[in-house]
């Protein structure tokens, strides 16, 4: 297979979304200065930007203008920083710190901060449904498709079981529903909405979610490795080390046979092997 | 003009309403009984639905199928009941009661209100984009109004200037500037997508804005003469009593005024001085 530099892939792509989401989000203006700041200190604060490169790396394997899907990818990443700063205000998380810097609500107050997560999850709606580069049919496909994986049966659904598992560990399945639900669900969405810019086929849709689900529970499972705690909410609850990286490992294998027929999926599947093998 | 029973038509578009949403909303299901129960706590416990009934009878006025409207009225029901639940919250207005039972937060908890309201917000984009009945173009449009007057430079920002204006009062046309963005906006998303659904032309939208600023200021105003304090974000620091009345029966005029051409304005133009001249 082709040698893709993943780091260059994520720089580029990074680059990109940074750019649109300097350029999109609000700034100046009286008197919502502070609103408008704390929404661009979370969403600008850095991060690898993972879910709108899968938006743009879908588009471009699905034979799309990634142009177009830059709009959705910003969404994607506006869903993705309402729930990090909402995952730390203090009824939470409680974290203080987020990326090596203070958390939204240590910076900007509690009640600046949510109201900042909840303006970044409504204007992701703003931005699908007014993309220019697409029409009314896929901007409201994509639409839906955000709007599932971030709801009741999805990310918020999947962040209520992690409340409720901190109290009673759930059985083997549940703890994988969980992870669905908090972290595949929104990177099934981030790939889909590459693909409905790009008009893709149901097969391709198909593909794809195989593939979010394979680097998704694989993601999570790194985490839990790294962060090599036992107790709460982790996969090191119902297997050792060793155990969780060979499962890892066979869901990234499954996650690269998903796309394995299309040409150019060398740097997804670069992509997918990167995430495996990262040490933090 | 005609006669129109105001209490007869919201306390029919109120039950069509509650049951749209009574059918819509998730429930049962673990393992997340707990933010289903919550999102439903908040969104079944009565209330007027003025909003709702604002898109039901716009739809009607401008000749549309009512039923066709359902799920846009749901939509801005439940933006509205997220915001009630957010603002409850301590780190906002800190309110332990609503409607006359325990806030969403005393019930379930900070955590499960804070996802209840996350989930509400989210899920009116899903019934925005989804309306069975109306076609892409318009659940596009739908979502796109309803996700400018719920964000940065609509109802968001109009809370986070409350805040501000906590400590430093505005001058006036500030303001009437946070009421138009805390209040006016989701009650002319209201209004605008029920003419949406219709199919309306431009110069009934704008007529419908011209009702929705009145009313929705009039409303404000007569909340502050009804509660009567004089310190805080309110009309009676700018003027006293009487002034305000007049104020907002001059607005409630120019509202009715604004849709008085149209055919069967009458439900509308009554809902308007019906709101007038409430007591509570």
């Amino acid at each position: 297979m082709i040698k893709v530099n993943v780091d260059e892939m994520l720089r580029k792509n990074s680059e990109l979304i940074t750019s649109a989401l300097d350029a999109l989000l609000p700034k100046g203006d009286e008197p919502h200065t502070v609103l408008y700041e704390a929404m661009r200190y979370s969403a600008l604060s850095g991060g690898k930007r993972i879910r709108p490169t899968l938006t743009l790396e879908f588009c471009r394997l699905a034979g799309g203008d990634v142009t177009a899907a830059i709009p959705y990818a910003a969404a994607v990443e506006c869903v993705h920083t309402y729930s990090l700063i909402h995952d730390d205000l203090p009824c939470m998380d409680n974290s203080d710190t987020r990326r090596g810097r203070k958390s939204c609500h240590i910076a900007y107050g509690e009640a600046n901060a949510l109201l900042a997560g909840d303006a970044l999850l409504t204007y992701a709606f703003a931005l699908a449904s007014e993309n220019p580069f697409a029409d009314a049919e896929r901007n409201c496909r994509a639409v839906s498709a955000l709007a599932g994986a971030a709801g009741y049966d999805g990310m918020v659904g999947g962040q209520v079981c992690d409340l409720l598992y901190e109290k009673t560990a759930p059985d083997f399945s549940a703890f994988i529903d969980m992870e669905c639900k908090k972290t595949v669900e929104l990177i099934t969405a981030a790939c889909t909405l590459g693909l409905i810019c790009a008009g893709a086929d149901e097969e391709m849709h198909a593909a794809a979610r195989k593939y979010a689900y394979g680097i998704g529970i694989a993601f999570q499972l790194i985490d839990d490795i790294l962060d090599g705690d036992t107790a709460g909410n982790t996969v090191l609850a119902y297997m050792d080390r060793a155990e969780a990286a060979d499962t890892a490992k066979k869901l990234t294998e499954s996650a690269v046979e998903s796309i394995s027929s299309y040409e150019g999926c060398e740097a997804l599947a670069s992509l997918a092997e990167w995430l495996l093998s990262r040490t933090a």
